[in-house]
């Protein structure tokens, strides 16, 4: 999505070979404009698979879940990161290792939210070594649910995570593919 | 808010005298057609005000903030929970207890993102006893920032908040105000 790049090369900050900020218009500072034309291009890719849910989890994916949900018109439900006393009933609980964080948590999703009637796609802003998506597919595995595709703003293809998930099967469109930041210069992929 | 107040008789779920449950709709499962209408009505209450940027805290005003920002055509910024090691440059800090997880925690917000040019308005899906709404009006003061006014889906007004907020001179402009859950009954305020 070159919309998306250019705003990368525009505002993103290198800040290491790992890391880039993208918090002025992606996960922190959000550009509503942005976040509108990322639903819906989730919406053109996605567009035949008559999907029932956008899932995501807490807190920087849900800006742009909100706008691919709307597009579908669905709802969009976010796996919540700790147990608060305000959730009850029955959960789907994984644990996700957080290399932002550099900390496990466990993550959860009340059953009645997700089944093995939903068709989703799980939408995220960055997508690096995978754990999070990851987390995101154990629950759907324990809802019985089809994962119809993965849709992510910005991969970091050098950390592998994104093509460990093609490798498995899943439908990984990432609107932007970083597959190097040497030298603090960001390099595409095609 | 009529449609609000309709979705919480009949999708909420007091749980006792204090908690009432609404993740069906407004923070776990998100209906983005709700989302979308509360975004308007805010929009509706503030439209003469001149806003610059929307504030919110994460994770669960993220979605209603995004919908509001959307209507005024300007940035959502939301006070982040914890530190991170991909958060650099200056911030501000404040603490927030949270009546829903029982506990502290550490806010903060990129000075970058927030300057004495701004005219805001912190919006949150839920105003209880007032805390995150005060740490956010905390670090709006420490930024110089004006707060035009604060809006939230649901007030629980027996617990006071939100009419402390409106005494010490804040335009609290709540779409659903519950002044009472005695005996599993939602009583709204007129």
């Amino acid at each position: 999505m070159e919309l998306l790049k250019e705003r990368i090369l525009k505002d993103g900050h290198v800040k290491d070979a790992d890391i880039i900020k993208v918090d002025g218009f992606l996960n922190h500072q959000i550009d509503i404009a942005l976040m509108d034309a990322i639903g819906r291009e989730f919406k053109r890719l996605f567009a035949d698979e008559k999907i029932t849910k956008v899932i995501t989890i807490e807190a920087s994916g849900i800006a742009i879940a909100c706008f691919t949900a709307l597009q579908f018109n669905v709802p969009l439900v976010f796996a919540k990161k700790s147990e608060s006393k305000n959730i009850d009933g029955e959960v789907y609980k994984t644990t996700v290792t957080s290399f932002t964080h550099g900390r496990d948590y466990t993550v959860i999703l009340e059953k009645r939210y997700l089944s093995p009637d939903d068709r989703i796609i799980i939408i995220d802003d960055i997508l690096a070594t995978g754990k999070a998506q990851r987390g995101l597919l154990d629950i759907s595995a324990q809802a019985g649910a089809t994962v119809v595709g993965i849709g992510i703003a910005i991969e970091k293809g050098f950390q592998g995570g994104g093509d460990a998930l093609r490798k498995a099967g899943y439908n990984v469109q990432s609107l932007a593919i970083i597959d190097s930041m040497q030298d603090c210069k960001v390099k595409f992929r095609d």
